[in-house]
């Protein structure tokens, strides 16, 4: 990611929140043992194997602790990492490193380990014209980052949020009275540059949906004989509409979900249950 | 949790930023077709088997979409839930109960997810006196959400952070040239009210770690014969040692581990690699 | 505007700037002169003829200083209102009455005088079946009050800022190499729930913003002639193309260009250079 | 202005919210056609005659989105520019150039803005020893700004707030229970360095201001005639009052009322209903 | 003081500050020992004679932690308390009252050590038309909390702070380039609402002061002879000239210093050294 | 102190709030008087004996003003001043000096003073194997100051908050219902690194306490011979108690208390009743 002040801007709010909730009012270990002046080298190695993501992140925290701190990467943004690999080395104070470390790692883990996952299903449907996709289900106030691991890991981003992207849902129609009139409230209300997408479930919700003219259908928890139905249904319509599938999916299931011919693959565990990349910080002994 | 004003305090700032990066400059969807007078109900649904935390989390994000909106909990915190069970009934504003929906659902997923886990471990050492506790490996900014959820599942806490508990490591111990010179000097700066614990990963550090006068030692990342020879040594010893286990523990080997006679074990998954309890939010038809 | 506890938090980072800015320290004159239980009544009153948008904020500006301030609309968002027409009614400590008058007024006049402007677009345009518009061109920090005063005056919003809304022009695609690649990059770059706006300003790049398949076209400041060749050529090709025009376009000109067939004119004017609405508040005599 | 950290902070908070309103969670055209390493060059140009105010500010846009840009001022503040003229030159990032453009515009066109009508009041003067000064009816949370381009485009500044100058009101004084008693009771109440003005609207209101000892008396909404009878009867006292006339002034009547030999004249149009200066933002060609 | 919602959003971010960096991640103590339920009652006592100031923040304190804390006062601001008498009476939570009590009296300490400092400078100079002021020597970032204080002694206030009272020193004075120039500037640059104040040391001081019609002559470390001197020479001059007195006054000599007959007296010894009030929290036995 | 960017994240909050109260809108008579260009040149010198404690505050607040301003410390952290030593040199644009002196002044004079009372209470007690410490009695947001003022005059601290070490008080033990009862209920609430501190007032209270396993015991308000009793009581029983004497010590009592062979002393005034130190700032003469 290209890392300008705005992006830090974004980034900036979570890192310091995140090493005060860690170093509040100071390292008492490092305070008391370190001297000011001594220095120490460490690398970031992988414990397991990893797809890296957020490593910017990481050194974002060593700066905000310390901006003498020297980090370089050893490793790029999206690559294989095996276990034993050194991933970047870090040069500077010893307090700082040592105050730096567990919420660098904190995020790195997370990233790396959304991105790790991702990487998994990509793979898993490899061959199909389809694109992973993440959802809104992320940790709170760790959106961006979250988003950023799943690009990174080779998915892509579904709508960042309510606001940029209409997606109707039952309730969305129930409390407007049918789906046509739901559609065209939606399209007197959103501005002229956002698609509409709307949630099935079952084939006369997709009849409908498809009359109501939306630009995006959602085939949620459907079972594969319903999905490969509804994708026939929609590809013999006329006009370019886009298909979600989204619910139940998993890594045992999704590459024969990619075979129904849907465009996008909508999975929340990618950001919601990805476990962590194991990865530690090491000094280098002097 | 006893939430108060000072409470909020603390959880507003990430739940505000979580519902601020929902809904950003407004839920398009919602505005466009949700009439401003239309009232919804709806429940929390578990579509798992959990250990419930974090429901006034969830009750706060209601509250600060809407304050009008009614929640009332139908469960207990620290409960056992089934699949398929009602956890709270919400009733207002169906726009109000749209907008909020997902963050409310992503933050009681998670501490939910997280007191899930740490119920498993608890029930894995059942009959030893030995306690569960986190680490400091929690989300960058959730660390007092993700420790609530540790307790409510059942363990406890580590030190809160950097601030609050003094433990040396390797490193400090080489920064300040030796174990002996390292305890002195952490307990004259650091105040009188707090241990100090080292962490120790063979049998001569622990025997320098008992000479040095540990309050509590931490065998890291131990095999379960040497970790055995360890507590008998510390045990074998004159005054009051805590002993942690820590390090490569998971739900195969933790009841070993406990077999081992050790005071604490703390196991980072609790809060880095929980998968997400599954939820979701029903509206009731009209 | 349905107000909740989301859209305060929204606004009263504003208006508590706005308050500060003018209270700051204290408002000297009336904590001097005003003692602390003197009650007063008074009403805000037009003193010429305007388009009534943001009386909420007015409101809560009173709130904000003084939330035992009673404050009584007399009339309705979006309301013509004609000069000497009283438009709120409000009771509450003399001081608290002071100390907010001039921060509420100057948002209210701020809001009324963008919605009073783009009224006066959207008469002009009456009988074609076009929407007025307005731009990112909004005062810096004040774009959710400025939007919101347009959609009262009768306008429609266009996109609110560079994230919800792909935008397409020369720069965009002389760095890209050329408007097919610029617009695949852009396909595959932006989330499927996007549309795609091409900035044209000559007959030769319409023909390419229609080969390279936008969704929506941009006719900037292009003569009135051209204009009509342009929404001509779009309208006979096949797929349901949205046309804009943009640039240059003043009350003077806004109904021939409507004339010209496209569906949406959007104007800078409505709020970067609306005159304030002339308001005023009102003591009533005791 | 001499603009130092400190004053970084006073802009820096209006700068960074005008930005996240507009890029939010990422300029999603840019981030999608722009490769990282992509260059430009651009300048800004007015599009119609102007009076330069607040380059600096759009030069701290550029600094906040990306400290690289370089950015060089081709003409200097309270200079007059003629329609077509460059003002300044901006290279850098064309992705950073991209997403500061809209937001380092918005705010430049407003205090040129500003700053032209400011300058057309003084010229209107021109001749009379009087001077223009702005009042607090300004864009909330843009008073900073909006003072500096009055100062720049030759007028003064009346107070900042209510909390550096004293200002009785019809209302304070009925709410103290006549002239004299308020006048006492804000001698005593604000600090030593703080004169008192009075709004009178009557020749008996001016008579009891001169009595009651007022330091500088505002003649409110007067007609000429009697404004002339106000500053005979004041400059035929003892003692140096100063007179502002204020109300109902536009440049049709100004220079009449600056011939009633006042000494300031307060404009609210100034800062309220200012249209926005032409500017913008060109590429040059590669 | 009258606190409206506008004076919290002044003292919130202080009094919030200070109960954080107080009870961080949690009152550890309170949280294991008492029970959620349990309730309590407590009086603030003197614990020495005192005159009371700023019992409304220690309320605001116990607020903000729990706003279910019923909290009476018992005492007037601005009264004297002898030793032993109780101030105000508090029921709620155990948990809250332990938790808000020490943030509660230490701001109370000092508010009404400022007081009683102030009103023993006052008593001293009883009998002359003198004003004992404060200075901007206050502690950093309680400049509102201690300037109220000084108020509720008897007390007035100096200006606020630079930016609300013109005040030229010997250093302002050599860079302008003498004492004509310098309140010659001051005079165009500053608004017309603001008096000039001038610093003089000498009596030739005092005469260039007088000579550039200075509003407010400062007496900074005079000894009393010369203050006479300077007094008699002011005060035979033509124009209401207003007399300070600073430097090196305590409470040995202030009286002498009142008897030379200047106005106001300042002295930063109330703001910057006042003991803190012996005030204590006691719980009422259940 | 090692001042490192997380450290000034700490501090920076506090200072830009001084600066901000102090010059609010700006320093009028700075900018009014001094030109832009003019250059100073200035000395802190001590007008009394201090011992120095925050000179690198005083040069942070400097920075913030104009991160240009040259600041060279003469004088070392916990070094003994004489009257009339120079303490740093300062050199700048003469307006940033200007704006940045009170602020400056004013947190150096207050951390010097703590400094200063401090090292008066260390060198008291002279010879004898004690600690003087601080206590939570400190100014409401100025705590992380206050703290290092007092290790700097040669004190230790106590506990931060009430978040990082546990201290037993009567209305705890009440509301847990007896001692031993809370001991155990806060040794299973608190995690295993904070130690158990309880308040004891008579010799019944120090068995209880001893007999519940306190780890300190603080003696609190006793008369020296019964202080004497306990501590031998205490030395007397098996296991490293540590000992505090805390409440109504001063200069002239503790040397006494430090006789009954106490290890720590605790003393609120050096926080909340020091005086200030004696500081200024003298622009070298052109």
């Amino acid at each position: 990611m290209n890392m300008t002040k705005h992006t830090f801007h974004e980034t900036d709010e979570v890192l310091l929140r995140a090493l005060q909730e860690d170093i509040g009012s100071g390292d008492v270990t490092a305070l008391s043992l370190i001297e000011d002046g001594d220095m120490s080298e460490a690398v970031i190695i992988a414990k397991g194997d990893l797809v890296l993501a957020g490593l910017q992140f990481a050194e974002r925290v060593f700066y905000l602790v310390d901006d003498r701190v020297a980090f370089r990467a050893l490793k790029k943004e999206g690559s294989r990492i095996r276990k034993g690999e050194k991933i970047a080395k870090i040069r500077g104070k010893t307090g700082s490193l040592l105050s730096a470390e567990r919420t660098a790692l904190n995020i790195l883990q997370r990233t790396s380990g959304i991105a790790t996952l991702t990487r998994e299903y990509v793979n898993a449907v490899k061959g199909f014209r389809v694109m992973i996709t993440d959802t809104r289900k992320t940790a709170p106030g760790l959106r961006f980052f979250d988003k950023y691991a799943v690009r990174t890991g080779g998915g892509r981003n579904h709508r960042f949020g309510l606001y940029d992207g209409v997606l109707i849902k039952d309730n969305h129609i129930a409390a407007a009275g049918g789906i046509g009139k739901a559609v065209r409230r939606v399209r007197s209300g959103a501005h002229h540059l956002l698609k509409v997408e709307i949630e099935t479930g079952s084939m006369s919700e997709v009849r409908d949906a498809l009359k109501a003219g939306a630009d995006v259908i959602m085939l949620d928890n459907m079972p594969e004989e319903r999905m490969k139905k509804a994708v026939h249904l929609i590809r013999s319509t006329d006009g370019p509409v886009t298909i979600e599938a989204s619910g139940g999916i998993d890594l045992n299931n999704v590459r024969r979900v990619a075979g129904t011919g849907v465009d996008l693959i909508s999975v929340g565990a990618l950001t919601h249950s990805a476990p962590a990349a194991d990865l530690s910080l090491e000094f280098l002994s002097r």
